[in-house]
């Protein structure tokens, strides 16, 4: 019997990182913690904006056994299992199944470009049969801006086909309307999630099953509201106009680097502005500056 | 006292992998040991050419200690040890400085796009400090077209100059000859490797330390003839129109399965042709329009 399929808010969550840049466990158990209690459905840790790609496989797998330890249910966890190799994808997948996860995200691989559709399929067929569970829910990570390799229509048809019961979703970072109009639908059976609430309520309304953003990180709380709201037409829009335009104004700067600038402000915790190379942390002017844009769009939906 | 720098042909070995898409180690053995029979200077194990990224660590740190272990002498081995992330860069470097290797071949961090100098600068030298030994080579693999992230010359500036004895050089397969004699030109004190022995000859004679290219891997001979003619110009240009010839009739084709169906022929063992997903065998007709280009360059040159 399948896991029922992630819907609404999914928070791909910040990885905080010590002086060290070793993963702070303890503060990101507190911090999962709080946007559960915010509202999020669902938390996407180890996706781009967790900075995931900037830890080891041992390292993603530990903080997983961290947060499950401390008791944040596993059925809200969709950890980013992708890896180059089908080696490592294979692992975290399947160590993410054995402690219970809700579901996995999986980039394609992404050091070989212009990768052949039966190479993609390949690929993600082997993570799928050497996990060997039917246990593992796959959503499938479509980030061309970020990864450079993405899925195509029909590499996705083919694993639906073979895979029905493990293929449940798929996560559109492609900051393009035609992409994630065109998979939700294309793939009605398909979770689509797109990677900006900017498209949240029109998304819903063709049929997405919520979405998964980075500034859920700032606005999980935001973010439900129009969720909440969909069906009633004036009050939605007004709330999706609302978290656009603080989408739109965090987007004006790197993104990891100002959500953790923004963390730390309102956690009153500097530590939280450090990143791992290659990533750097904004500096005190832009950090300046982007403080007066969120609160210039809406003083109260950061606290300071 | 720093080792003295690689020089000459340096070839980034193919990995075999078995039907179960298991690194096949008996094989990799023979194979390198063939390598440096026919000439080669050096092997640089776990390059793009290699496949690296499509394994985990474990395994290419597992087959980097079985090569040792069958007597490759570890001077002469520059394993690929670049990855996303600090902690797993710096794991692979360690272990190959461990192991007596000659250098390590450093991809920048390839996941986040467009990165800053400053953050580039950070992993490198997080990576070479996490390591912290004199024993350290680190050369510098520029690789954009893969990679789709570079090394600007900047932080190779910065990077030598805190880091002189570690960093000692440099691999540009960019494919783009303004790119490799700027190298040579702007960092005499480096050892510069052009990615592709079209420019062996005039690289060279700018004062290259050799060429580290995939093509090595079935005419590691040639391109020593081409190194070993090297001041005698008549003589090395017509060697080095042959190399030309050579591998622009390979690079036709998709490299890495195009040297996997020669090895294959050449050595009559039908299990080189096999590559981990996402990269995909050639199919019997390409490789026979393959087989027909190379004997047309010259029957003798790739033994049948």
């Amino acid at each position: 019997m399948p896991r029922p399929p992630f819907r609404g808010i999914v928070v791909p969550a910040l990885t905080p990182f010590g002086a060290d840049l070793a993963p702070d466990a303890e503060r990101f158990i507190a911090f999962c913690r709080n946007l559960l209690a915010e509202g999020a459905d669902g938390l996407a840790v180890f996706g781009t904006t967790s900075e995931a790609n900037s830890m080891s496989a041992e390292e993603r797998m530990e903080l997983l056994d961290r947060l499950i330890g401390a008791g944040i249910p596993a059925d809200k966890l969709m950890p980013g299992t992708g890896a180059c190799s089908i080696t490592e994808a294979a692992r975290l997948s399947a160590h993410a199944v054995s402690r219970g996860c809700g579901g996995v995200l999986l980039l394609p691989p992404f050091y070989y470009k212009e990768p052949s559709e039966d190479g993609l399929y390949a690929f993600v067929a082997a993570v799928i049969e050497a996990v060997g569970s039917a246990d593992l829910s796959v959503y499938l990570y479509h980030i061309p801006p970020v990864a450079r390799v993405g899925y195509p229509v029909g590499v996705v048809e083919r694993l639906l086909r073979d895979f029905p019961e493990t293929i449940r979703g798929l996560k559109d970072s492609s900051g393009d309307w035609a992409s994630i109009s065109g998979w939700i639908k294309h793939f009605p059976d398909l979770a689509v999630f797109p990677g900006s609430e900017i498209y949240l309520l029109d998304a819903l309304r063709l049929g997405a099953a919520g979405c998964i953003s980075a500034t859920g990180n700032i606005d999980a709380a935001g973010m439900k509201r129009v969720w909440a709201a969909r069906d009633d037409a004036p009050l939605a829009e007004a709330l999706q106009a609302r978290t656009t335009a603080l989408r739109k104004a965090v987007q004006a700067f790197p993104m990891i680097p100002a959500l953790k600038r923004i963390i730390a402000r309102r956690t009153g915790d500097a530590g939280w502005v450090t990143l791992r190379p290659p990533l750097q942390a904004l500096d005190d002017a832009r950090a300046a500056a982007l403080f007066a844009a969120i609160d210039a769009v809406e003083p109260a939906a950061v606290p300071a």
